[in-house]
């Protein structure tokens, strides 16, 4: 019986390591990161088409800076754009920037949820993942987050649609109106919440 | 402080519930199903452009007799196909037949996975959700599973690409090579597993 690692869940610190492409499945020009890079074109790409994600848990970004749609990158592969990107009406395969998630813990991440913007509503403490927070009896579509470890709330069940990673370290773990979600938020709908996994 | 409610945690049998739509956003002609249906074209439908799940966890497919490619529909609203297809390279916006997922237990969930096929090589047994397997330690891209619960397995990590429910009750749990995940498996990498809530 093979025994799965868990060297974050034993308290030791995690480390960060990426390889970008420029190309789709990891052809074309590349460069490893171990730490966050605010503007891929800095280093001579015209953008990210896949990447690797040897160690850590990062989020990219659409555009350089840090803006724009987040693409929540645990460990493992992802050659194409549709394998990171959740929005795709909005087809613009832009991936310009990315840093890493520091305080993911999966075993020890709570969020508290309200169902109206300022805390206000009814609310609820979540320590695990829910694919469908509607199945959960959660009828509110106008969810506002705050006290957050790491998670990410997504637009769509089953962990689709449009990505909003919520940090405790980010707005004072407060994100008290939808707004402050990402820039590219345009809706107060959130239908599934998970933790993000080092 | 607002209380979930888990019905099928506490072992109740789950009520099924889907509204289904011909157009995107609940637009159009609708119908209300709470069993499978093998042809939407046969209730006078063209394609399923949206669908609301109401209650239990259900699968869609792309062609008509559950063929074709999988859409895990846990409860919510699913406005376009984007929310719900996994695989977005291949672009097809086809959606025929559906059916209620009858053993889903998200508490009592268990799936064992092998390196190789057929059984052989490394195993884990798995009853959590891995939004990254190789971050848990799984090097091997060739995962087979068996004797399992009702889990989707992904393409990609964080529950992305191509999906594929495997379930206890159909090849008796025991999907021991990756052509048995269904008729459009092109590959045998699985980087994310995932219980599906009731």
């Amino acid at each position: 019986m093979y025994r799965f690692s868990r060297p974050t869940m034993m308290g030791m610190a995690p480390f960060f390591k990426v390889t970008v492409f420029e190309q789709e499945h990891f052809q074309g020009k590349c460069q490893e990161f171990t730490s966050e890079c605010c503007n891929i074109q800095q280093c001579g790409f015209d953008n990210i088409r896949s990447i690797r994600v040897q160690s850590g848990a990062w989020v990219g970004y659409e555009h350089h800076d840090f803006q724009g749609q987040q693409f929540i990158l645990e460990r493992g592969e992802y050659p194409r754009w549709d394998s990171y990107c959740g929005n795709l009406s909005y087809h613009v395969e832009r991936f310009l920037s990315f840093r890493p998630i520091y305080c993911a813990d999966h075993q020890n991440s709570r969020i508290m949820i309200f169902e109206c913007e300022n805390s206000l509503g009814h609310s609820a403490k979540l320590c695990e993942d829910y694919p469908s927070l509607q199945a959960m009896g959660w009828g509110g579509t106008e969810v506002v987050c705050m006290s957050a470890h790491t998670f990410v709330c997504y637009e769509f069940p089953g962990y689709k649609g449009r990505q909003y990673i919520m940090e405790c370290e980010r707005h004072n773990g407060a994100y008290q109106h939808w707004r402050n979600w990402g820039s590219h938020s345009q809706t107060p709908q959130i239908q599934s919440i998970r933790r993000i996994q080092q």
